[in-house]
């Protein structure tokens, strides 16, 4: 048996891989907290917004388009008055924001070695 | 029982808290990269820098010192002729890596729906 044709085999750190390119835009700076965010169920705009301590208003709609573009987010505008927009996340949203959630957990966790190592670290 | 003081809780919401800023830290541009890279064993800069594809020197070296600031991994001089470093990852250092290696999973097997998803999407 010979290997697979690389271009059959995704590889984040293949520069040409929709999987790297993928694995950039949910780590993004705003991106990955607006992910933990939805995973705790749907948001408007703006308690998405009160959510993300420090996001700009311009910055979370770049964000949202990113990763609804990346099919992570559905946008929703629904009928009311007056109407509003709500934002969910996908079946793959929610299984990528699952492992960013474990991530967010050990580093929760980890607080007093990152202080401690931090306090002692000498900057070369 | 009172709730616990806020200030023990540690939350990656809160702009304050350093599990933000290590959790910024670590899915920082290349440092995710980084860490997957060390995760598969211990690397001298030379050799991590071909493995991440596209970092340029400054920047792994910029990120590295980000990493060992916050007691992600470790450098090691070798007495040897010539002498080397070497960088490898700390216990915390595999935790996070670990966990970024499982979403990294997730995206390498998503990638038929996030092409789907790309090429449906209008940008509004």
């Amino acid at each position: 048996m010979t290997d697979p044709s690389p271009a059959l085999v995704s590889d984040v750190f293949a520069r040409d891989c929709t999987s790297r390119s993928a694995f950039e835009d949910v780590t993004a700076k705003w991106a990955s907290l607006v992910l933990l965010a939805l995973h705790e169920g749907g948001y408007r705009f703006n308690a998405l917004r009160r959510r993300v301590d420090g996001v700009s208003e311009k910055m979370l709609s770049q964000t949202l388009q990113s990763l609804e573009r990346d099919g992570m987010v559905t946008r929703d505008v629904v009928t009311a008055i007056p109407p509003r927009v709500e934002y969910a996340l996908t079946a793959l949203g929610q299984r990528v924001a699952g492992r960013l959630r474990d991530l967010a957990d050990v580093l929760e966790d980890a607080v007093p070695e990152v202080e401690q190592a931090r306090a002692g670290h000498r900057p070369r």
